[in-house]
C-alpha cells in the first residue's frame, strides 16, 4: 500500500504474460492503436499522448528536454519531493530557472504563481499535481489559468494523479500533461506517458536540448503509422491496454468518486485511533494519505515493523519529513478493505510500539465513511 | 523469429506475471543485487553494469550523452541501420561527428579505424558489434585496440549480440557497452543496460551534454545502495533475473555454442533450397541470417505471406534492402527445430510465390549441419 508501484489486477498479469509479440506487425499494431485512443481519452485530451518506455521521471525530462533551451527561463513551484525534481532536471537541462519553493505539505496559490510570474518571464510553469510526499493534491486549473495569462506554458506532473483524481487536460488548458503506468493506471512500472497541446509542440520545435530517445517529434511521427521509433516495452503495453479498459469500463468519474471515498476512509480511520493527518483533511487528498507517528514513535520503526512483522507495505516520510510521517497510497487498484486492513495493522503495530491508541474503532469508522457518497 | 524481440521462456513470463514489489523493499533489493551480479558476469566485467527501463537505443543514448560534450569530436563506424544509429544520436548531441561508413553488408576493417584516427583526433568511436540488418558480427577485439592506441574510448552496441555471441567486455579492453534484454537476454522489451570502464567513467565526469533519465553517476550511486534512482520496471527486472540464471546455468560458451551450431543450420538450409546468403557464411554469423529472395521475388511479399498464411514471422530488409532480402533471427531461446519450422515454411512460401525452389532437402541439410560440433 505504498503511493506506487501499486498492485497490479490479475488481468493485467495475464496480460503481460503473453507470449512477446513483434513490434512491427498487426498485432502490435492493433494493441497500440488500443492503447494510445484510451491513454486519450484518460488523459482528456484531443492532443496524442506520446508512450515511452521509461518511468514517470522520463515524461517529465522529455517535457524539460523539449520544451527548453539552455537558459530558457522558467518557473518551477515545488512542495515536496516530486516539484523538487522538476527543479532538478531543469538545472540539468541548463534552465534559468526561478524556484517557486514552499515548505512541504503547503498548497501552493495560484497567485503566487502570477506574482512571481509578473516579477519575471518565465516561457513554462512546471507544476505537481499530486505531490506524493506530501500527500496533497492540488487544483491545477486556476494555475494553467495564471501560466496562459502570461504566456507560459503550464506543465505538470500527474504520475500519480492521472486516473485517481479529475484531470481535464484539455477543458483546463494545461499544455503538458506527464504520468506513468505504475500508479492509478494499475501497470507494472516500465512505462511513461505525456501529452502536449499545439502550443507545446510548437515550442518543441525551436527547443535546441538534445534528445533522441525522449523526443516528442520522433515518437508523434512513429505514433502516427503506429511504427514506434525504438522497441517499445511490448508486454507492458498489453498490460497497460487491459488496465485502461479496465478504468474506463468502471468510468473516470467512478473512479474518482472510489478515490475520494478511500481517502476518507483512510483519513477518519485514522483520526479515529487518535492519529493527526499530516496530508489535508479534504477530499481532494484522494491519493496518499499522510499522518503523523503518535508522540515519541519513530514513524520509520513503524513502517519496518508493518513490513516485517505484518507483511504490510506502506511508505515512509521523504526528506526532511523521514521519521515523522507514515503514508498510505489508495491509487489504482484498491477497495475499502485495503484500506481497512492497513488502518488494522497500523492499530496493531502502534499498539506493539507503545503508543496510546484508541482500540477497535478505526477499522469501523473507515467503513462508514466509505459509505458516504462524495458530495 | 525476427531478430528481436525474440521469444521469452515461460519461466521468464511467469516471473514477470508475479505480483508486483515495492523497489524499495527488502525483496526487490535481493533481486536488484543478484540481476546486476549476473549482468557483470554476462558482460564479462569487474566493472558496475547499470541498468535502466528502455530500450536498447535508450542505453546507446546514455553512452552518448554521458561521454559527449558538444562539439565533442567522436568517430562513428557504420555499415547498417543500427551504425547509423549511433550517427544519429551523437548528431543530436552536437557531437562533431566523423563517420566511417560502409556499404550495408560490409565488414568493417580495425585498420580503416586506425588510419581515421591518424587523420582526425577523436575521443571515442562508437561501433556495432552486431549488425542487426544485415547480419554481420564484427570481431571487436581488433578495433577496441585500435581505439585505444589512438587514445579513444571504444563504444559498442551489442544489443543484438551480448549472451550469443562471446563479448569480453575487460579482455578486450572495451570501455562501454550498450546492450538492451530483449534479444539473447531472452526478457520482453523494457529494459537496457551498459557498462562502463574506469576511463569511460572518468570520461562522463567532464561531459556537459544535459542528462538525467540516462546519467550513468546517478544511476551507479543508486546501485551501489540498491536504491534505484527512479522507478524501476520491477517485473521485469524479475523476468530478466530468471533469464540470466537460465542463461548461465546453460553456460555462455555453451550458449556460443549453441549460436554458432544454429547459424549454420540456417545458413546450410537456405543454400541447400537454392538460395544466396546476403549475411557472411561464416561461423561469426551466429545471431542473424539474411539471404537475398530469389530473382523475381520481393522479399517483402514473402515475409508477408509468411506472416499472414503461415504464422511465422521473420524480418523484411530495411533501408536500401528492403524487397530485397529476408532475416531469420536466431537470437536467445531457440533450438534447431524453430530453424527447421522457418525453413521449411520458407520453401513453402517460395513456392507459393513461384520460385524453383529445391524441395525436401533444407530441413534434412540443416539438422546435419546443426550436430557439427563448431571448432
Amino acid at each position: 500500500m505504498t503511493p506506487g508501484p501499486t498492485p497490479a489486477p490479475p488481468e493485467v498479469l495475464a496480460a503481460i504474460a503473453q507470449p512477446v509479440i513483434h513490434h512491427r506487425g498487426p498485432d502490435y499494431r492493433k494493441l497500440y492503436a488500443d492503447c494510445l485512443g484510451r491513454l486519450r481519452e484518460v488523459f482528456r485530451t484531443e492532443s496524442e499522448v506520446l508512450l515511452f518506455g521509461g518511468s514517470g521521471t522520463g515524461a517529465m525530462e522529455s517535457a524539460v528536454a523539449n520544451l527548453c533551451s539552455p537558459g530558457e527561463p522558467v518557473l518551477v513551484v515545488s512542495a515536496g519531493y516530486f516539484g523538487e525534481r522538476w527543479a532538478a532536471l531543469a538545472q540539468a537541462y541548463g534552465a534559468n530557472v526561478d524556484h517557486l519553493r514552499y515548505e512541504w505539505g503547503e498548497i501552493p496559490a495560484p497567485y503566487d504563481v502570477s506574482a512571481r510570474l509578473g516579477e519575471r518571464e518565465a516561457t513554462a510553469v512546471f507544476l505537481t499535481h499530486s505531490e506524493t510526499s506530501t500527500g496533497v493534491v492540488t487544483d491545477l486549473q486556476p494555475f494553467a489559468a495564471a501560466a496562459r495569462g502570461a504566456g507560459a506554458l503550464s506543465v505538470v506532473d500527474a504520475v500519480s494523479s492521472l486516473g485517481a483524481v479529475p484531470l481535464e487536460t484539455d477543458a483546463w488548458g494545461i499544455d503538458v500533461v506527464a504520468s506513468g503506468a505504475q500508479k492509478a493506471l494499475m501497470t507494472p512500472p516500465g512505462l511513461a506517458m505525456v501529452s502536449a497541446s499545439e502550443a507545446a509542440r510548437t515550442k518543441s520545435a525551436t527547443a535546441t536540448s538534445p534528445r533522441f530517445y525522449w523526443d516528442w517529434e520522433r515518437t508523434r511521427k512513429g505514433q502516427a503509422t503506429l511504427d514506434a521509433p525504438v522497441t517499445p516495452p511490448v508486454s507492458l503495453v498489453a498490460g497497460l491496454d487491459v488496465a485502461l479498459k479496465m478504468l474506463l469500463d468502471e468510468g473516470l468519474e467512478a473512479a474518482f468518486d472510489r478515490h475520494v471515498r478511500l481517502g476518507r476512509a483512510c483519513r477518519e480511520g485514522l483520526k479515529a485511533m487518535g492519529l493527526e493527518l499530516f496530508s489535508p483533511d479534504e477530499d481532494s487528498s484522494a491519493v496518499v494519505t499522510a499522518a503523523r507517528a503518535p508522540e515519541g514513535i519513530d514513524s520509520d520503526e513503524l513502517v519496518l515493523l508493518l513490513r516485517d512483522r505484518h507483511g504490510v507495505t506502506l511508505a515512509p516520510g521523504q526528506g526532511g519529513l523521514k521519521g515523522k510521517i507514515f503514508r498510505i497510497g489508495h491509487i489504482g487498484y484498491y477497495d475499502v478493505f485495503d484500506i481497512t486492513t492497513a488502518l488494522a495493522a497500523v492499530e496493531l503495530a502502534l499498539v506493539e510500539l507503545g503508543a496510546e491508541i484508541e482500540r477497535g474503532v478505526a477499522v469501523t469508522r473507515a467503513l462508514e465513511a466509505f459509505e458516504h457518497t462524495p458530495v
